[in-house]
């Protein structure tokens, strides 16, 4: 039988035999009446690791980050991102469909932004503009190819929005995997941000859900917003054991995952057909292809791999937890043989 | 041990050892890219019940409810509904909130409202006016009591909306419960609504979810707005099989709840504390007591039941599937007690 | 020739030539700088006259309102009106659209309401419900025919929003009205009210305009917001004057409108062809007819007579600076002959 | 006594006599009403000036631009402008606030954009994205120094429009500046555009006001916007009527504005301290200085000259109907005495 490897996104895992077996035996109640004992650990133990006060476990990433700018900003605001941040691109335009709020694009490298590039985007006090109240950091940066900020890169810019009374968000949907790149620690984030989204379904491997993070009157107005958004959902402490066995068991082995991807990197570095290979930090790989992407697409699903293009010319790979090393070396295999 | 009987709400249930097993083997996948087959298999069972083309899984009936306002509506819009509509006094706010809509309130009969009702309250067309374009029924009707519509009470509103062009959409929080009591026909109820909305955590018991029924292209365009509202989830799928095991095994069953009701209603009238018992037609039973509801609350409590009180002296109680005829008499023994 | 009355509303007049003289000589500037002197001098005046710190000129009465509700809430509020409030029926939807907020709606005896009927309609924190922020009173009730809160009327319901934190604004369409029949003092409104929209285009004759009225913050704020709706115009001195010259010439002269609508409500209400004259405390008078009003009014305009149905059997006449005294004779002869 | 030149903005012009002559004589009515002749009147002949169906006078250029882009959206699509545009920049937040509506921001060469640019920002159909569904152009840009768009620029980006099923606004602020300066016919403009914005109250030097034109169908639902939003003023004709005047005898003098211009930036050029003059095109001159340009400012002040900064070092001069040769004349005196 033929391998099948899919290598379009760290969202299609499935839970392993492990984090199944905590699910089932999840002990669960209504959450909407804040009786659901495991979703009150998974917040309790998320911000902990975080160094945030409390946590709101909700559906997706892009619920967690659109709260988070509604509990941050106000109608006529606007927030400064880079010009590839998720909440601006992938998140169905809710910035302004959520929260009526502009958005004041920067032009990062690899979507990584600075404080010298923000500052001046700050608006005036002046009726013509709308008011500056937040800034949104994604870490990893997606569409940078998985690039990372340190916390060397983000105290700067930290200092900048307590200065200039900005808020500060982290689009932390692959937080873990900058983690291990970087080295630094989850618990020294909570200096920095007034809000952290911390995505459980992607590298960590659960089936769904995504933790807010931000101190105990953010999360109350956030339970507020969760509720008229449809994100107040009942016994979902099935889902909660998921992330509770994830955060124990699922952040250590993300190496192997940027292991795969620097491999992958490589051995596409050497292809003639490959233009271009962004240069490897965590689980995503990009490349450039001579050949149009999609052309590619459909080489790579004839020998049972799945990838996506992110422009014309340009694929993306990503590693995950159901990305083994025979899958590794089958797609490489596949790869030289174009 | 003391029996604990919790008749707060119908949503506070926990699978069942079948339920609970279907959840174990589901067959998951990604469902934001339309992969999760459980998922796929729970949207078109529940719109083939109901007459409907096509189904939207989501986190909670005040999504589903919000994404069909949303759907039917634009900004400057009005919808009309029960002054006591959960959509307009439980959700939030969001009808103003998430469409930018206003709402027009009718005075119904336990909630239930008429197509005489409704249609002097039709704006005409005059640029002071928002524009009239949504009826919104809610059926049972919880804050009537689990009050129920006949297909034949709503057969003249669906014809009144399409003869003035307006959509009509059903909070099915507890639809099962009015089909189990009126004996109308599931199936012919998408003659008459543009959307449902069918929740799977109320009586049904399932852990989380509600399903929105509507044509195809109306629940394309949901999908889109689920994304923004952050509903769109990954291997929601185990979630999925827990109401396809409810649309199975649970709906039969809810003439036991309605039988519990039933007693507890005929029950409350014999006491001399209690004031008035609406009448009872299905699972909520809703009661006035001499005293305030806070003391007879804090009674309650003492002897292991949980209720809730929905006005001073006005207690709501809700049978389901974690009610069992033990309870019920428990429940009855405590309340001759006062 | 024909004489021609046009009751529809007191928006209809036109400027006498001592208002256009004043107009004429008006000093103006770039209001959107700040600079239009005529402009700051009506702010500052109105003001003075309610007792309130400073004050923004809007192109209608809708705008100040709608401005001052965005002001005193936020997305996911609620406001408390009673059902036939101007802000809530005739704004075409404003509160959802510009605010994204909530109304729960009051049941009063001719739109007046009072302290006891907010007070249970205030949400309880929940996050079900809508956070209560605001109440909004319409002095004189434009629905209610012209009827009046006087400040005995006001000072409970100002009092019972400072204790529960709930903002309060008046709509003052036709304040002076309101004043010019209780007696009231202008000045002594600021201190029940957070805002106060005064409209210069009803009885005070001017073309064009309204002021609101409230505290420096808050007026620097509305300026934000007038702007964003397009409210923010240049050399709009020319109206402006206009409203200065109505405030020193026009407001003594409303009583001679409400002795015409007193007469006219004297004699509808010997006619055997009305059923019902709401009493006539003001400019408006509210009659019903036995015959459906769309006939009446198509008599009425054979005899150069405009009015306007408010409901199938009701008319609505309302008296202002053009309707002179011949007027008043002429139509009281055209009713009398029907 | 010192000459005082005020180069800020086109915007701080007052009427000239024959302008007030016709604003007093005008007929007015109550515009909400649709009984304002001179309104009318206005209305219609601007929307034949450009081949358009029908108009609809507004207090500001902000409010046509806004109403338009809520026309030509719904929440949830996204807009697409250049970086610079005024609809993005100076309107408050306004896309976001009163349409829910994303930007897509492009990097025109002075804020000029082509179909080019425009086509690879276009969204594909997917539930992660806003809908793309308007692009705007702004007809001289501001932000550009007055560059102007030629009807053979134009005509590639309305033929993608129509080909992606795109609408396409024009912000014409200073339409007729790009008009004398390309010397394309303004009645050609009809069969670019879904809507255009024409402001009255720069160039043409009138107190208020701006005119939107679209198709029938469009103006009627923009009416109802204009209500919601505040700008359903009453006899707004006296504004009108300075409209009617400037269409006639102050389109013509634009020329001798863009005269004015042209000599400032050549004298400009030739001084030591100004480091860059942006080529000009129409009546706005953009200029570097060495110095900051507060600094500028300040000694400008001194003579009597007002002019504004737009970055640190870059300073903005708008010639106008106020602006006369004797004022150039001395302002170039002054600027060459630094």
């Amino acid at each position: 039988m033929q391998l099948t490897v899919d290598l379009r996104s760290d969202t299609v895992t499935k839970p392993t035999p492990g984090m199944l077996e905590a699910m089932w035996s999840a002990k669960v109640g209504d959450d909407v009446f804040g009786e659901d004992e495991t979703i009150i650990e998974l917040e309790q133990k998320t911000a902990a690791i975080f160094g945030m006060e409390a946590g709101l476990f909700c559906p997706s990433g892009t619920m967690t980050n659109q709260i988070a700018i509604k509990c941050f900003t106000q109608p006529l605001d606007e927030l400064i991102a880079d010009q590839t941040a998720h909440v601006y691109r992938y998140e169905g335009g809710g910035i302004a469909f959520n929260s009526g709020v502009s958005t004041r694009l920067l032009n990062g490298y690899r979507g990584i932004i600075t404080a010298e590039m923000i500052e001046p985007e700050i608006n005036a006090e002046n009726i013509h503009f709308p008011h500056t109240s937040l800034v949104v950091l994604e870490n990893t940066v997606n569409k940078g190819g998985g690039s990372c900020y340190t916390l060397a890169d983000i105290a700067p810019i930290a200092e900048l929005c307590r200065a200039k009374g900005l808020k500060l968000h982290l689009d932390g949907a692959r937080i873990f995997n900058a983690l291990t790149h970087t080295g630094d620690k989850a618990i020294d984030y909570g200096k920095y941000f007034n809000g952290i989204s911390v995505c459980l379904s992607k590298g960590l491997g659960t089936p769904v859900g995504s933790v807010l993070l931000a101190d105990v009157a953010t999360i109350k107005f956030a339970r507020r917003i969760r509720k008229v958004l449809g994100g107040g959902w009942r016994q979902a402490g099935f889902l909660a054991a998921a992330g509770i066995y994830a955060l124990d068991h699922h952040v250590e082995r993300l190496k192997i995952d940027h292991a795969h991807a620097a491999i992958l990197g490589e051995e596409l570095s050497k292809l003639s057909w490959v233009s271009n290979v962004v240069p490897v930090e965590t689980n995503i790989v990009l490349f450039d292809t001579v050949e149009p992407a999609a052309a590619i697409l459909a080489k790579l699903a004839i020998h049972g791999i799945k990838a996506s293009d992110t422009d014309k010319h340009r694929i993306r790979f990503v590693t995950h937890l159901d990305v083994h090393p025979e899958q590794v070396e089958h797609v490489i295999k596949v790869l030289k043989s174009f």
